[in-house]
């Protein structure tokens, strides 16, 4: 028999103008089920840098928590990010949103000299240096430059975007356009990407590109 | 050419607690792109009856709007549900949640005697008469059952809750019972209905039922 295999998925809050882009999560969520292994949710539990009106597309004065409101797209099941083990688990996974540059990195405020939280940090450098694969989507593949970059050079895409291209070289990685629902593989260092919303127009182009992801990094943490 | 279908889908907020369910709801909105039909996001421009915290499942002393919230699942675009027009629509579709049962009708305090947001039994009746197919999900089975049941006694699944089902009887519909990625045809009232998480313990069992739940009305509106 064999054991079903885990991901991790780490959220940056619920809603894309200021926490985890809502469908890139839910389409991780169900490609990892569809795929025949299971997924814990966890976030930092912390403030969220804004919180943003939707329909406005403009900050509100209130203050939410990221844990807090990523428990929403995960149906009340989300845990401290700083509870998160990487041996408890086969592989990590990070949609994007902008709360994804904005809560788990600074990118969104401080462009290429941002900062990361120390937790998004010892995560990451644990799932690397355990040769556990790493997924990021959408953004977040900034957040996995900020934490690997000057060191592994990791392969990464952020779809057509010259700008943050050239954002994720300057944090020590390399680039490789892709098609919206495509991915980039870095074998050597065991990190998938794709843009999703980077690129996307419509939700079903995000789950393609999702779910090739998700099914690459199951393969690779096989 | 053919045109794409044009679904209405209706929010009650972002998180099962308090607002829509956002698996369904998410799930909805890809069965839909994945049909080849378009969507537009509706909620009604209320207050939320609660705020819960999701990781704690208690309520917090917060307001919060739903269709503000909504628009968080909708990518900032959602609309006032009073601006929606059933003549623009070939479907209209209602996703679950504690939210549907507690800010569309406030069944979840006041059980079979609830009421029902003014707008949402215009649109429900609305698309009733000009025969356009409803799709609703997990427990918003419980609306259409408040703005149809006394006069059109449809036939409606929720799973197979028995409380629930009884308190359908009450509000004038019928119920027959589902499996977890079932559906329920009404063919006479084009009311399609599926358990979703009133039964399901994977989102993958969820996607299922939808899928079948939105092509099924999708084919209602040929």
């Amino acid at each position: 028999m064999r054991l079903m295999k885990k991901v991790a998925v780490i959220l940056a809050g619920c809603g894309f103008l200021d926490g985890a882009e809502i469908h890139e999560s839910v389409c991780t969520l169900l490609a990892i089920d569809r795929a025949g292994a299971s997924y814990q949710v966890f976030a930092p539990d912390i403030p969220q840098l804004h919180v943003v009106d939707h329909t406005r597309q403009e900050p509100t004065g209130e203050t939410r928590n990221v844990l807090v409101e990523a428990a929403r797209i995960a149906r009340g099941n989300a845990n401290p990010l700083s509870a998160l083990r990487m041996e408890a688990f086969d592989a990590v996974v990070l949609p994007g949103g902008y709360g994804a540059a904005k809560n788990l990195v600074d990118y969104a405020v401080h462009g290429a000299a941002c900062s990361i939280d120390p937790e998004v940090e010892r995560v990451l450098r644990e799932a690397h240096a355990m040769r556990k694969p790493i997924g990021a989507i959408c953004i977040s593949p900034v957040i996995v430059a900020r934490a690997l970059g000057a060191q592994h050079h990791p392969l990464l895409t952020i779809g057509k975007d010259v700008g943050t291209a050239a954002d994720l070289e300057k944090l020590g990685a390399r680039h490789q356009e892709a098609e919206v629902d495509g991915i980039v593989v870095d074998e050597a260092n065991r990190i998938v990407t794709t843009p999703a919303y980077m690129e996307a127009e419509r939700i079903g182009q995000v789950y393609a590109g999702v779910t090739k992801l998700v099914e690459r990094v199951l393969s690779m943490a096989g």
